[in-house]
């Protein structure tokens, strides 16, 4: 079959302006989703998605959902048999808001090639997040069928248009189509390559648990010198629970928290460890020179592989300016749990309340609210699927593919797991430094001309499986 | 001289609804001292008050500040030498705005007289606080002289009209006027007595450190998905640090906060036993059923005689609506040691200081401000003033008077104390349920009646110590 990927390649070298005339194409309409005043472009974004895949003879259609619509389009070969892996495509066609405008050096709208150290790039609102990164695949699909006339692949390409509005209408969409969005496996095309030289695949995302809470003491504020000394103080008694999470070595003290945490094995550990993750410049790049947290782990695995717990939000008494001596009748914190592979969110938001109640001072109660129970995810190391996007990006990139992890959640992954049971990998063409949500936002020619490539290999690979 | 104090309560006695009208008078001013809309009032209300002084003789001005004015008023008896004590009498004829007024049964500034369980009381904005409590000396004054035609000690008046604003006038005046302010000690007449039937006097006022913290981590608010468990959480630490602020007996772990904190007197703790202090009622007020703090001390200690670390306010990070999965670059918080008698405010500054720096989470760094310094008050039990102001209640009291002290500062004392150097006895006649700074402010006409009897008395026990 690699007689089938080599014209493709070189189909999509040939045709690589037009990609990126086509890229900037898109990136050309202002599709800031979270904007009211911008609906009809990003109605004309979806549009243009869906006309896009309609040419290459998908099954393509925007679909209405009380937000920003949906494009889906679906795609059978031919010559496709039940064996044939059913392959969906993720990606977002919404864009941040550009502003603060005056910080750009041209306009965020109108796509600019500028040449810098890793050659060309274009600089626009979305050339990376998330337009540059899902047209790897959409250009792939052009290049394949220019080519052979067919995909070789079943396919559903399924892009939302509010995933900087914390994506709504998503769920309920999925939900409400199951059977339709059926697949074996997703490719997500909205995270980063470990270098421009090395490509990435992250396999492992924390999940977590989010609790409001707040601690009720006295039935009004109180002045503190009347009061101070003689009753509870909700803002020392609250400090003094948080103050607790951890013990001396970092480690969490929430009742069963590490029950079930998966320990790396021995090859993931030391894969980590090749990865050689500049901790010093990480840590720079925020003010820091001291990596902290659980003793006797590396940076690394306290940041991919490791739970949290996270004061995100405190407040109680006074906040203002000056002085104000009073014992508030009232503190509150929020509180995030990240979890890691194998964690249950259930079990460890019960430990967090058992926990707190545990230490409920006197005449004081809780009142706690939740905010979200995930699960980390962890794409199986064995999965065929991974092992054939990794020997895609192995036909594409001279350095060998890095299997990463990832300390955040990357919601619609979880959502794809739960509502319609498949893996996601997540196989991203982006660089750290691309000012994804900021001024001059890019996306390097280089980035996007291999991450084509490496969508048309990943594609093979995949349509091998079949065989 | 007990033949000069008989006709002078005789005369109260009589001339009493006179000294009902009078006061009344002064309600009628809507010298609400904080709202520039009502400085012609407030000025209006000083000019009265200086005018009462005039008519018995006083040296007596309405003395211009940047702010609203004083009233200062000077009386030297014909027959004075230099062994009549000089004293000074304190009061603000300053009032609090009466807002919400739909709160409030009758129009808060035309006084009303209502009959409820202990009599007749007067309902007004300003019937206690302070305008009914410091029209008691100033009837005390008016019967004296109208029955002996002179008055038996020297006398400074100094009413001040920006007690409800801070006072931001008083010291500078005081700094100012040092040398005509000199007095031997100061009758306050703004604070409470231990009830209806039992008056008292209050010996001792906690001081008072205040600052506000900030503990610096990050460079920037970073995502805890990218981040957490990898980097120091300022609000995770800034909490761990609070919560270590006392130990597990409620005992301030501030180094040298006991260093010097006078222990009560065998004699002091039985006569405080011997209030009678109700704290099931104390906490059922607000709420609460069980006193907290300091293991091994009594609730009244606990709320006069002993040091408090107080978290006035705290925050940090997100504290909206909803779910933010932040770390915060800083985490703050305002922090209150409420003082007792022989600690040194700076020492406790500088023990504070270093609890925090010695808790510096790595790459972090403090930001300290101080909003305060101020020690506590303790009248010595032996002074001669305090024991003639004692048997003046004792004349006019059935229940013997009580020394109590108070949990709280009233900042006024401790300048009289830093720049003048006389100490302040606190004779109230207010009571707890008086409902100053709130709707239906009222004051009992009893405690009025009984407050000009004690001034009387008071004021011929201070004259008795010239002999």
């Amino acid at each position: 079959m690699t007689a089938a990927l080599e014209p493709v390649l070189k189909r999509i070298d040939e045709d690589f302006d037009n990609s990126v005339a086509r890229l900037c194409e898109l990136l050309r309409i202002k599709s800031i989703g979270t904007d009211p005043a911008y609906d009809e472009e990003t109605r004309r974004a979806a549009q243009w998605c869906a006309d896009q895949f309609k040419e290459m003879g998908f099954d393509s259609a925007v679909r209405n959902t009380p937000g920003q619509p949906m494009v889906v389009a679906h795609y059978t070969p031919p010559d496709a048999t039940d064996r044939t892996p059913r392959v969906m495509y993720y990606g977002h066609y919404d864009v941040q808001p550009p502003d603060p405008l005056e910080l750009w050096d041209s306009d965020p709208f109108e796509p600019t090639i500028v040449e810098a150290e890793h050659g060309k790039r274009i600089v626009a609102r979305g050339a990376n997040d998330d337009k540059g990164q899902f047209m790897t695949f959409v250009s792939a699909f052009r290049a394949w069928t220019d080519v052979h006339g067919s995909l070789p692949v079943k396919i559903i390409v399924f892009l939302e248009g509010e995933e900087e509005s914390a994506s709504p209408s998503l769920e309920p969409f999925l939900e409400a189509n199951q059977e339709e969005l059926a697949a074996d496996i997703c490719i997500v095309s909205d995270s980063e390559a470990w270098s421009i030289e090395t490509p990435a695949i992250t396999y492992m995302l924390r999940g977590m648990v989010f609790i409001d809470v707040t601690l009720k003491g006295p039935a009004m504020d109180l002045h503190s010198g009347m009061y101070g000394g003689g009753v509870v103080n909700p803002n020392n008694a609250l400090a003094r629970i948080l103050g607790e999470l951890h013990d001396e070595n970092g480690l969490i003290q929430i009742p069963g928290m590490y029950d079930d945490v998966r320990e790396l094995s021995e090859a993931e550990a030391k894969a980590w460890e090749n990865l050689g993750f500049d901790d010093a410049g990480f840590l720079g790049g925020i003010g820091l020179k001291e990596s902290t947290g659980e003793k006797g782990r590396t940076l690394l695995q306290r940041l991919w592989s490791r739970p949290t717990c996270d004061v995100n939000g405190m407040w109680g008494g006074y906040i203002g300016q000056g002085a104000k001596t009073v014992i508030p009748a009232e503190a509150h914190a929020k509180i995030s749990c990240r979890l890691v592979p194998d964690q249950d969110p259930e079990k460890i938001y019960n430990g967090l309340v058992k926990f707190l109640k545990d230490r409920t001072p006197p005449d004081c109660t809780w009142e706690i609210e939740c905010h979200g129970k995930n699960p980390a995810i962890r794409v199986p190391t064995e999965s065929p699927y991974l092992e054939a996007a990794l020997k895609g990006l192995r036909a594409t990139f001279d350095n060998p593919p890095v299997l990463i992890g990832c300390g955040g959640s990357i919601p619609v992954v979880g959502s794809f797991q739960r509502i319609l049971g498949f893996d996601s990998l997540l196989a991203g063409f982006g660089l750290e430094d691309d000012r994804i949500h900021s001024p001059n936002e890019k996306f390097e020619l280089k980035c996007y001309h291999n991450g084509i490539r490496s969508q048309a290999a990943m594609m093979h690979s995949l349509a091998e499986l079949a065989q």
